[in-house]
């Protein structure tokens, strides 16, 4: 039964069923196998070296993280080769430093002249070379240099002339494939991808500069992507869950969502049409992000505790430590299903800020018992 | 000079002042102690024992909680009277019997008949009685049994028959008081809330059923409320951070806000005219309570180091660990104000949902030097 494998948990809580995480990773491996490119899973939606682990099998290579924290964690628990995938500030080169000086292999990077210079200079005070990779926009949705930009050849020439840093390569996301409507739209963001960063890597190598790396990323374009020549590796991150915003998109199932919040039904409002769950903005957090999907799932689609979708039930709004379910098409709630302490699961809008309201995953394989329970770490 | 003070922080971290705290508690503690009522300092927005001994100054009294972890963990540094302000799910009984075992004197909320079975089911077996409030709607936007709702007086009855079940009385929440445009319609809301409580209890003494407790409470109705005769306490929990929602509501002005996110310029979009820090959602939360009010504030107000608010920057938009940060009425932003560096503080829509992305807060006074650090908890 089910619901005897999750009925000792406290609710809510964090389930991960393993069996459909090993299927994704394994899934997103073997697409890119097939293209030739090498995955450098981000470390910043599980931030579980379980979790990294299961997304390093079968495969060298280092990971990507968003904070120093993660690239703390991920090197004492053995992983040497790390890229921080947001743009340095000066009051994180200490830190980085540290890792160098213990033996990680990490990459900072960055899409200025000022801060390719603070960069050098702490890295001559340190007596150590910094790897700077260029980022590059490629789709105008956050940072980065336009390649057109004269900006980066300058960068470039700085940071392979100058002490204290080297010019390892560019690196790019295209965070704008969150907004897609069609897979086809996703597969074109994905050439944009490609295209900005091979380009920007060509215009380094044309000027007698070095290119090693030629990063690129997001799921949904990794997931899409047809033709990758010319790319070094790909990050990805949420793949390894999934989310209802990426069912929203056309990458998965919902029944290939690895992740979930248990919750208890805690009240009855017959009236109104919603059941009251434990699990509020607190456990699912506050994205929103299927809001402007075709499919609005509130905050979280529910399930069974086995995992089964439940009519079109959804967490239609939350406060800090309730969540009201509802039926998103105004259908009668069948009641009798649905005493007190019953346990749901939530399917999450987004597997990176839900996971990060937890401590902790209660992992299933299928949900026949909890085979294991995997920390996570938050913060920064 | 204020950034001396902040400058060795890793960013993005969490700065509370205590100046603005003390004032914050201080001027809720005077009102309604005008209105001759207590304050129970609700312990789900700062979690942290630190800032509640400064709420609990001056009075006798316990505090609200939103879960078993506050709950623990206040007792555990000396507070034993508790409530727990959430409706009770079966699988909490045990800790809540282990809390009452251990010496604390903890109230559980309830609204049916089913739930008022389980308890005093549990607490016939566990050997003790709980003690227990009914929870009141009075204003349909969450839980509660309406105060016409004959399930009030059988609830009533029961929780004062069983064994195992105390009856301590009725509470209710005016959670749709955040949605209020006008202060004068908070204090209509204040009024209704009131009535609401004090209605149930009066049915439940025109039964022969005792009602010691008739508590309320909201951080927008404790600041209108003009005539509180008949209630017995009140919970509000924000009034002491203050934020922007309650800037919108003319609950507070914005220089009221005790607690910022401190954070690092890392960018620079010139042609798109934002700045790029490194305090994203992870960091800010999700939260977008202001985009439903007249002057949407994004995902914060931007603040230099001291803390004044610069122009009409507002974090417009924000990934995991990146914050877009613009001018709302599309000004030019002063370039050369912001280098790669530059230490700002946001003030957060939320100061509940922005707090909990933190493990601790960094203590100033006015800003002139870090003058402690306090842990907080999160999770369940």
């Amino acid at each position: 039964m089910p619901q005897d494998a999750l009925i000792e948990l406290q609710t809510p809580c964090l389930v991960l069923d393993r069996s459909k995480l090993r299927r994704n990773i394994s899934s997103l491996q073997q697409k890119l196998a097939t293209l030739g490119v090498t995955l450098r899973p981000h470390g910043k939606t599980a931030k579980s070296i379980d979790v990294m682990r299961l997304a390093l099998q079968g495969q060298a290579g280092g990971v990507t993280v968003s904070t120093l924290k993660e690239a703390e964690y991920y090197f004492e628990n053995g992983i040497v080769d790390l890229i921080y995938a947001v743009g340095v500030a000066p009051n994180k080169l200490p830190r980085i430093a540290a890792l160098i000086h213990r033996g990680a292999q990490i990459s900072l990077i960055l899409d200025s002249l000022e801060q390719a210079k603070m960069v050098a200079n702490h890295g001559r005070e340190q007596g150590l070379t910094f790897s700077v990779l260029i980022e590059i926009d490629c789709d105008g949705h956050r940072s980065g240099l336009s390649i057109d930009d004269p900006a980066l050849l300058l960068v470039a020439r700085y940071l392979h002339q100058a002490q204290g840093v080297r010019l390892g390569g560019v690196l790019t996301h295209a965070g704008g494939s969150y907004s897609c409507t069609s897979t086809k739209q996703i597969a074109n963001f994905a050439l944009q991808e490609r295209d900005a960063a091979v380009s920007a890597a060509a215009t380094l190598r044309a000027a007698d500069l070095p290119c090693d790396v030629v990063s690129i990323g997001s799921t949904p374009t990794a997931t899409f992507a047809e033709d990758l020549r010319g790319v070094t590796e790909v990050r990805a991150g949420v793949f390894m869950f999934q989310d209802l915003v990426m069912v929203g998109l056309g990458v998965c199932e919902a029944s290939d969502v690895a992740m979930s919040v248990l919750t208890s039904v805690i009240g009855h409002q017959k009236e109104r049409g919603f059941i009251i769950s434990d699990a509020g903005w607190m456990a699912l957090s506050r994205d929103r992000g299927t809001a402007s999907q075709v499919l609005d799932q509130g905050y979280g689609l529910v399930c069974n505790a086995a995992g089964e979708a439940q009519n079109d039930l959804i967490v239609s709004a939350a406060n800090q430590e309730h969540g009201m379910i509802s039926s998103r098409s105004g259908q009668a709630i069948t009641w009798e299903k649905y005493p007190i302490g019953t346990l749901l699961r939530i399917l999450p809008n987004h597997a990176c800020a839900t996971s990060a309201m937890f401590e902790r995953y209660f992992v299933v394989d299928g949900c026949a018992q909890i085979a294991d329970v995997w920390p996570r770490i938050n913060g920064w």
